[in-house]
Order: C-alpha cells, then structure tokens, then sequence
C-alpha cells in the first residue's frame, strides 16, 4: 500500500514522480483511488483547466507545447495532460507528437503526461477529471487538456475544461469536418493554425459564418475569438493566451466560471453514483439474477419493465433477499 | 387512456392501425408503456429478427423491399422497421427512402414502420426491440430491422437481431470504411449489393480477406457466407433468404439463438434498470441534493467519490431521506 498523505505531500512540493504515481492511482482501479481523492480534494479548484481539441494534423500538439512555453514566461506552473482515446497504450505512455513536448521535459515547473487507459468507470472521460484534480493539487496554475483524437468522448473530455479552444487548421471542408464532430459547438476560443499556408483566411471566414459571429448578440454575452497562429514559430501565441485570459475574466465577471464547475461536478457524481450501482448490481448477483429475469423475459414470462423493477429492487429495497431466497420473484 | 386490451387483439387479428398505435405507445414516454409491454409479453418470442446495415448508398432499402417479396412469396408475414438515429423527423415519419416500400404498401401481410425518434430512454437502441416486440405480438413471422445510417447506435440496433446482415457495395474503400464504422464484426451474413458494376469480386475478394474467411476454423463453427445481389432486379436475392435460413438452422442446432437473445434480454434489463434508476435520482431530488453536492465537490469540501456514494445512498439506504433532512450530510 502506499503512503497517501506521504505522496501527496511530494507531490505539493513538485516531485515530478509522485504526481506520476499519483495519477497511475487515480486513472487506474487502484483500490486507493478513494483515499487519494480524499486527500486530493481539499487541494483543488485553484488551477485554469484549459481543453484543447481539433482534427488530427491541425497540430494540437505543436500549439499546446508553444502555449506552455508563454505560461511558463509568465512564470506559471503548467500541467499538460494529453488524452487519446483510440490508441491502445497505457497511461504514461510517450506518445508519437510527444516528443515535441521533450522541449519542456526537464522543466520543473512542468508536468506532461499522456493518457490512453480506458480507467475502470466510464473510460476516459470519468478518468481525466481526476488526473486533472492531481495536477491542480500539485500546484499547476494552468493545466492544458489535449485530445489527440476527434470523437465524442474526446468532446466530451475537452468539454470538461473553464475554457475550451478548438483548433482548425486551413483545408477544404475542414470546418465541415470538424462540425460534423461536434466540436464546433464547445469552443470558447477558436484557432485557426497554419495560418501562413494558403486558405487561412477562408477557414476563419467560414468558421465566423458557421458560428454565426457576424450576428448581433445580447450586451454582455461571450463572442468567441477566431485566433490565427502558426504555432511552429510561435506567431499568434500570445494573442491566443490574451484570448484566454479574456474568457477567464469574462467568465468570472459574469458567474459563469462557478456555474460549469459546478455543472461539471454535479454531471461527474451522477456519472460515478449510476456507474457504481450498475458496477454492484453485477457484484452482489454476479450474472445470476439478471440471467433468472432475462431468461423470464425471454420465455415471455416477464416484460422487460417489470424485469428491470426486480432488477432495480435488488439495490433499493431491503425486503429483496429474503423474496429472492423464497424464490417469490 | 388507450384500451390496451382491445388494441391487442385488434393487433392479433392483423388490424395496421392497431399495430402502429401500440408502436407509437412503446417508443414514446406514454404512461401506458408499461401495461403495453406486460400485455404484449406473453405474445413474443416467435418471430425471427434480422438486422440489416451498412454504410448510405449500399442499396439496404431496396435489398430490405426485394426480401419483403421473397418472404411474402413464401407466404410469410412481415414486419419492416426503418431506424434512423440521425434523422430529426418523429416516429411513422415516412422517410425518402421508404418510398421505394410502397411496392408492399397494400399488402395485409406486411407492416412497415420507420422510427426516427430518440424514445424516453436511452434512445433508438432502447426504444427499437420495444417496437419489435409489437410486431412479433402482431403474428410476424420474420421482422427486418434496418438501420439507416451508420455509427454507434445503429451498430448496436442491428446487433439486436438473432441474424445480422451487413451490406456492401463495390468501390474503393468500402470494406475499410464498414470496418471503421464497427460494422464488419456484426455480420452473420455479408452481401455484396450492385455485383454489377466493376470492382464487386474485389470488395468481396476483400471482405473475405478482411473477415479472415479463408482461414481455418473449429468444426462446428459458422463460417459467416457472402452473397452477391443486384437488389434492385432481385438478383441473388433468394440466396440471401436461404442463408438466413441456414444461419437460423445453425443458431438453433448450437443453441445459439436461446443463447443470443438470452444476452439481449439481459443488456436490456440491465440498462432500463439503471437509466430509471439515473431518472429517479432526477426525479426525487430535483437538481437540489445533485447541486448541493456538486457544489460541496468544487468547494473542496468533498471528494467526487464520496458525493457519488452520497447520491446512491438516497436510493438504497432507508435512513437517507431523515439524515438529509436533519443537515447531516
């Protein structure tokens, strides 16, 4: 077993291997993962969680590691998280854009760490908010959240995040493309990189048409920036992290920073409180009563409805074993 | 309130009307679902379900419409249910393609019904073996699912079946698109349509290749056949019926089929039980204890751990309600 409070304590005073461990605990089905995030939880909610996600080749990658160079200018301790859901590696495994970051790797005011795990609930998408709270415990001012894929659980991943970046990169179609994703829809800063190569302009137009930003909006209300970077050379960076910043400060001028954490958080319990139950209806029955109904179901006994009552009354109602035992079901 | 009895029977003796009624009353949120599905229960379990997909343009309405024909020549009756996840339009909707369905729009024997709505739960992967259970009540021998488009949920919908048909057509790339698309380990029979024009011996040569057909496999085991059809001349056509047949012939001398739809009974329990189970969370508290919780969780205050044994415990332990009320928590 390992000693918790002891590597959590490492980890606040920037021990690049036990925030390492720390995350392999929570992304993992340690069964310490409780006691970490016992631990971890007084220690959150001071990091900007920033989401960034796009098409394959937009250059994410290129565009996350100029933007922890200008944080760290700032002198702002950075965590990178990078999210890859369709590759079969395990957490920690150095993936192939990876290596642009090894420009960061002996910061130590930088964390980088891939994640491709599926975790033990819900995948991912459970298991990345929960890296996230190990980095904002480890005393990350900012931490970056790149997915390095298109899909809907990387949508929903960079959804997660205060401030969400989409990034599009000039092609034919590739704001088709990439509404067609769903990820036009989730961003509060817009890039479009590469934007020396010829039809930048027209992706920007396209994305300002798409998203309607020509038209008129309520006083008050966010307008989310379209960004031209070519972040290979670092051009536009600043601009981006200005256009960051901005949304920061509108978001909390306007409440709107403790209303999605707390949506965030509220949609994460729901989340872990159904995928337990269905984790014990499997744990407490095995494949026994559920086999005992459906097999009902099938022979035309039992409607499904009324197989799922018995089903949900395992759980819920104290009087079930004994009927169960009885054999009254 | 609808005569769910009366409406049965009228079902029976093969009234349409009576029969999209009672599918209008599963797939939405009518308060009489569950006296529907405890009436329909005893009914079910004799018609054989097929699934057909594969990706637009592989001609699947036109295939589905030449087996309706097959079938009724036989003196079978039909059951044809069109799924379309992606499509905005309602239930009964007739979609562009279903014209091509009006060839059995006048026959007793045949009911066609398009399904495009999400249903209360879960959506068209819960809301479609519901409607199948109404046509297999109704007295149809053979029930043709086809979904529409191709993604996810259509994968799953027509992996519901107790024979899975995927469809390709030839071109460049299609075999790889079917395979991204998850649909190639579906398939308990494969039909190359349009096998007129060039290039359908090397998608099938493909397929073959893809699916590993040519390899050796355990006595016994079923070696998944591909069909060559022109659908819209009904060729080849007959040669699906009878694989259809076969593969039943050897779901059910392996036990399969009992074993197959024994999984499908239980998948379904099981995620009814626990998306009521998300409902009634919903329902008993409003957003009230979920937000406080939440709100607990950003504050630092709690873990999202011990917030999600929180919200179980509302469901499942007796002593909640007062220890809520009293401000323990």
């Amino acid at each position: 077993m390992v000693d918790v409070p002891e590597l959590v304590a490492r980890a606040r005073e920037g021990h690049p291997r036990a925030v390492a461990r720390l995350i392999s605990l929570v992304e993992g089905a340690s069964p310490q993962l409780r006691e970490v995030m016992a631990a971890l939880a007084p220690l959150t909610g001071r990091a900007y969680i920033v989401g960034l996600t796009g098409s394959p080749g937009v250059g994410k990658s290129t565009t996350t590691s100029a933007l922890v160079s200008a944080y760290r200018r700032a002198g702002k301790r950075v965590g990178v998280l990078a999210v890859d859901p369709s590759s079969p590696f395990s957490g920690g495994a150095l993936l192939g854009d990876r290596v642009r970051m090894s420009d960061h790797a002996s910061d130590p005011g930088v964390y980088i760490r891939s994640m491709a795990t599926r975790g033990h609930l819900g995948g991912l998408a459970w298991a990345a908010p929960q890296a996230v709270r190990v980095l904002d415990a480890a005393g990350c001012d900012v931490i970056l959240v790149e997915t390095v894929g298109v899909g809907q659980s990387e949508v929903e991943i960079a959804a997660q995040a205060d401030t969400s970046v989409v990034l599009l990169a000039p092609g034919m179609g590739d704001g088709i493309q990439a509404a067609k994703a769903g990820i036009l829809e989730i961003g509060d800063v817009y890039v479009v990189n590469k934007a020396d190569r010829d039809g930048a302009d027209a992706t920007a137009r396209e994305l300002n048409h798409m998203l309607g930003l020509g038209e008129a909006r309520a006083p008050g209300d966010w307008r989310p920036p379209i960004v031209k970077t070519v972040a290979a050379r670092g051009e536009g960076i600043d601009e981006v992290v200005e256009a960051l910043e901005k949304h920061r400060a509108w978001m909390e001028e306007h409440g709107a920073l403790a209303e999605r954490r707390l949506r965030r958080a509220a949609g994460e319990v729901e989340t872990i409180a159904v995928t337990t139950l269905r984790e014990r209806i499997a744990d407490l029955h095995g494949d026994h009563l559920t086999g005992t109904l459906a097999a009902r179901v099938v022979a035309g006994e039992l409607d499904v409805y009324t197989a799922a009552d018995e089903l949900r009354a395992s759980l819920t109602d104290p009087s079930f074993k004994a009927r169960f035992a009885s054999g009254a079901l």
